[in-house]
């Protein structure tokens, strides 16, 4: 399972019942969240998320509708006597500010909370079945996309195969990896006779807020899902991009330049009760977009 | 109009779709804001809160359950465009806190936050027809309670006796605050004669979080309507005394010392999913003992 559920898809002002950002996503058994606006531990509940297993949050930018529900988070997690290490990843100043707010509350958690300062686009997390990188997006502050990937998945032993040319178990492991095997006699038979082609690893980019800009194209290139912001409907060009944010025609431009196979878009102005018209904006130009609702789980294959 | 609705009914884990504390005191056309735990904005839109309306904020203390809602309500004010000025009134910290949170988010409100660090028990707000005063409660960190009092009511000229005594309409002001008359001829009329009382002035006592303490019961001595928090049952007595809360027995005990008229229970545990027994335990010492529910108001008469 490798899927995306949208917790908040709204804007900085609250509006027709959405909230601000937040995402978790699911990649095998572990639990990512993506943003904390206010009201994500609600969000959480509503939706039946298992926040006990999230062990990692990353946060986009210090605009409060990007984690303002994080202090009540961690102060939540302590209530229920969490012990297991909790990572965030996040502007350095984020650090301060709930250092100062556990200190007034005179609160000490009851588990480990290691911080991790986003400072440049790296890899911040290089695990066996996945990693997470950090990418800059173009805001009016300092402000990170993020992108999931699966890692490579191993080429699958064809058993029939390697029976027949008589290959013992211990060269599977190479084989996997996709090296050819050589017999006694010197001959070669090619991995793609022995072996067959997984499923192809499948990566989730999540653009953060930002005004167009197709560096981004280049980063999230080929991603199976873009999540991109899409603040404003088109007739609002000029405003989004006075405030950092872009549109939701901006948003498939850059989902058709980089290739990805699926659009995600969110971060709906409080100015728009009803979301139509932003999808049929974006699906003229990237038709396989779909709207982030809150609540919803989108699969990424 | 003098009441108050409650937002926020909760312990500091939100659970049961109960959010953590925060009311709305209406006093003829004034609002206020008492405490303010995350969500506290999206709970206004849900019920009907005239937000723009609110001049006064009070935080009771720094834990936060009573105001991780507050840096999003502050900056969402500012994107609805409020020019109007905004007094918050809250141990000193939180300004800290607020100035950190909007300067590394580069905003800048736009309206001016007035803000009253909180160090005595004191007058707040002194106005012709209203005062708001805090008193200190006893919590984990230090913890304010707030007593919202009608100024007391001026009597109401009785029309038909002052006619018939023939006096004079600029006479009237002195009249309502309660003095005599002179005749010409050196007789008194005694205003009880004159003026009709007006009903009583009335007041209303936010105790916060708080162990039981019986100086609060001196303090809020009289107050038609005392709101007390009430965390645990008496079965969780030592628990409650640990943790400085109450159990609602002992909010009902300080409601019955200080011969209030009303008590309204909240600050609900986590623990408790049904709220039945609260109400239970509470009436039998103090019969008069409501449940502070979300959304509803409670008159204060």
């Amino acid at each position: 399972m490798f899927g995306v559920t949208i917790l908040g898809n709204n804007s900085a002002l609250p509006a027709y019942n959405r909230h601000p950002t937040a995402q978790v996503i699911t990649l095998n058994n572990h639990l990512f969240l993506v943003d904390c606006g206010e009201g994500t531990q609600m969000q959480m509940s509503l939706y039946k998320i298992k926040r006990s297993r999230i062990h990692h949050i990353f946060i986009s930018h210090l605009h409060g509708d990007h984690y303002f529900g994080l202090p009540g988070l961690l102060t939540s997690y302590g209530l229920m006597s969490r012990t297991q290490e909790l990572h965030l990843y996040a502007p350095s100043a984020l650090k301060e500010i709930l250092d100062f707010i556990l200190n007034v509350s005179a609160t000490t958690l009851p588990y480990e909370l290691i911080f991790h300062p986003l400072e440049n686009s790296s890899l911040l997390i290089d695990e066996n079945d996945f990693s997470v990188e950090s990418f800059e997006v173009f805001h009016r502050i300092d402000c990170w996309g993020f992108l999931f990937r699966e890692k490579r998945k191993l080429r699958k032993i064809n058993a029939d195969v390697t029976a027949a040319y008589n290959i013992p178990v211990d060269s599977f492991e190479r084989l996997k990896n996709g090296e050819d095997f050589i017999q006694n006699d010197g001959t070669i038979v090619p991995n793609n006779v022995l072996t067959i082609a997984n499923k192809p690893s499948r990566a989730y980019a999540f653009a953060a807020d930002t005004i167009y800009n197709e560096n981004v194209a280049a980063i999230v290139k080929h991603a199976d899902v873009l999540y991109h912001e899409a603040t404003y409907l088109k007739e609002k060009t000029d405003k989004a991009a006075s405030r950092f944010h872009s549109t939701s025609e901006q948003a498939a431009r850059i989902a058709k330049l980089a290739h990805v196979k699926k659009l995600l878009i969110g971060h709906f102005s409080s100015t728009y009760e009803v979301l139509d018209d932003f999808l049929v904006e974006a699906k003229e130009i990237f038709p396989n977009t779909q709207l982030a609702l809150e609540g919803q789980t989108f699969i990424i294959n």
